[in-house]
């Protein structure tokens, strides 16, 4: 999978021990960022959503890249847990009857199907105010402005996830739509949030102007790869596979990019794109090794 | 209105004039911080609720404890719109069928009731991540450490009007429970916001301890107090002077201080607390005339 045109070597980094450590890392701090209180009704419905596994993507490109500019863990961790509870958030109102209508996600019942609408909608907005306060309240040993610009950027993000899910939702129903709107959707919908994990790791570590740069070009084409990937997953994955309805997107008329490009052409940009990726990072040379390896990753997923 | 001993003669102080002159900025500010953009439906949505005019209470008090402790209108401007942010986003989610089920308010279709369930779920989620973002990028000549404060504390509120409108759900139907139950979801739904007006008005103006004990004290009785109007309201007066269903506590057999204690005593319970109130920060002297002729407004107010 390594282009030969790269200067590092990934052979002999174990991608998997370290998504496994650093997700053990990040369930952990989730849990302990948000304990059981009354009303119990709401913080189990959060915790629910917010404890049901996935990927943890978003905090650990969070943690990587932090990691890559030299910060800790302990550092950027508030940060962390904070995209996933937004990410989280976003999928529960997402999956509510009036938006995607889904009935499950990760393998189990949604958060709606579980507690009702109007807990599911509470805990949405209770995970969306907790992931700023928290980040406001337990970041330790960041200057504070570093602070006051992840809590900026981590709210234009969510504001990018809003817009995202409109453009969606008014698309939907549009199997033509053009392909900027289509770029426009999956830039909020995924990338904005994809993005915003890996320039908060960056900021909460103080890197240069430049590196930033560096990270964010990184960021945009894993973004942009993630979704194509996601496109051609819910057409040739199962459902047991990828723990939600698959075939969805075909059902509901959605445009994709297998349907403008075909499966094989989504492949090779999807490719494009995590190579150009490891491209902008390359230069940081092994600190660089966990980023390259997650956007490795991104198009070898199976859900 | 003004007990006589009380230090502080608020004859000659002109509250509508001075409500009259806030509301103007505060409506300048919240037009001028939301601008249109593209989705205009997302953005038409936020705009229609955040503008749709109201008392504008929560700005207002933030707004004179900044300038009680000695902070310009400038530097609390973006928190008080804030604060308005996150109270036009609970009451867009509160009206929504699967909550409240509420088809007006202030006088005007709910913001479902025009843009669908989904679009008013994504303008809440959305106004809510714009009120931290708003705080974080536009305050200005406020130490750091006091925005980040603020936005802990918005944070917080936040949570609370979650914890509480989950506890009125969940006690609907239920006109028998307990005055301690009661008492949270108030503490929660109503005081808990007007209690952040006062206390990030302060935290933006650099109170001191001291201070800020007082002026938490004024903003618990007030936020009681309001309470306890609003639930006379319900039965007084009209829908057209509500400019919302007016009955609705009685139909919906949500328990309230009028059906736990009487219109009569629930009225006496209102002014000892905004006499309370006033005692409370009567030591500020002229200063404090603001605050003081908010908390009789709100035992005065029809709506």
């Amino acid at each position: 999978m390594v282009a030969t045109s790269e200067k590092v070597n990934l052979t002999g980094f174990d991608l998997k021990a370290y998504l496994t450590q650093k997700q053990q890392l990040v369930e952990v701090a989730l849990n302990n960022a948000l304990p059981m209180q009354y009303p119990e009704t709401v913080f189990e419905s959060m915790r629910y959503s917010l404890l049901a596994g996935g990927k943890r993507l978003r905090p650990i490109l969070c943690l990587a890249t932090a990691e890559l500019v030299g910060a800790t863990l302990d550092q950027a961790m508030p940060t962390a847990c904070a995209l996933e509870m937004i990410h989280t958030m976003s999928l529960i109102h997402d999956d509510l009857p009036s938006m995607d209508n889904d009935d499950f996600r990760r393998g189990n019942p949604t958060n709606h199907k579980v507690y009702g609408d109007a807990v599911a909608i509470l805990a949405g907005d209770g995970l969306l105010a907790y992931s700023f306060e928290y980040v406001a309240r337990e970041t330790r040993n960041v200057p504070i402005d570093r602070i006051l610009e992840v809590i900026s950027r981590l709210g234009r993000a969510m504001g990018d996830l809003v817009s995202g899910q409109v453009v969606d939702i008014e698309s939907e129903g549009n199997p033509n739509i053009p392909i900027e709107t289509l770029t426009f959707i999956h830039n909020h919908k995924t990338s904005a949030l994809l993005e915003a994990a890996v320039l908060t790791g960056a900021i909460v570590g103080g890197a240069n102007e430049v590196d930033r740069s560096k990270l964010l070009r990184y960021a945009k084409n894993i973004g942009l790869a993630f979704q194509i990937v996601d496109d051609i997953l819910d057409i040739t994955a199962t459902s047991e596979e990828l723990g939600k309805s698959a075939g969805k997107d075909l059902t509901a008329e959605k445009a994709t990019y297998p349907k403008l490009w075909g499966l094989d052409e989504s492949r090779r940009q999807a490719q494009a794109l995590v190579h150009q990726a490891k491209a902008e990072v390359s230069g940081f040379g092994e600190k660089a090794l966990p980023l390259m390896a997650i956007a490795d990753y991104i198009t070898a997923r199976k859900n």
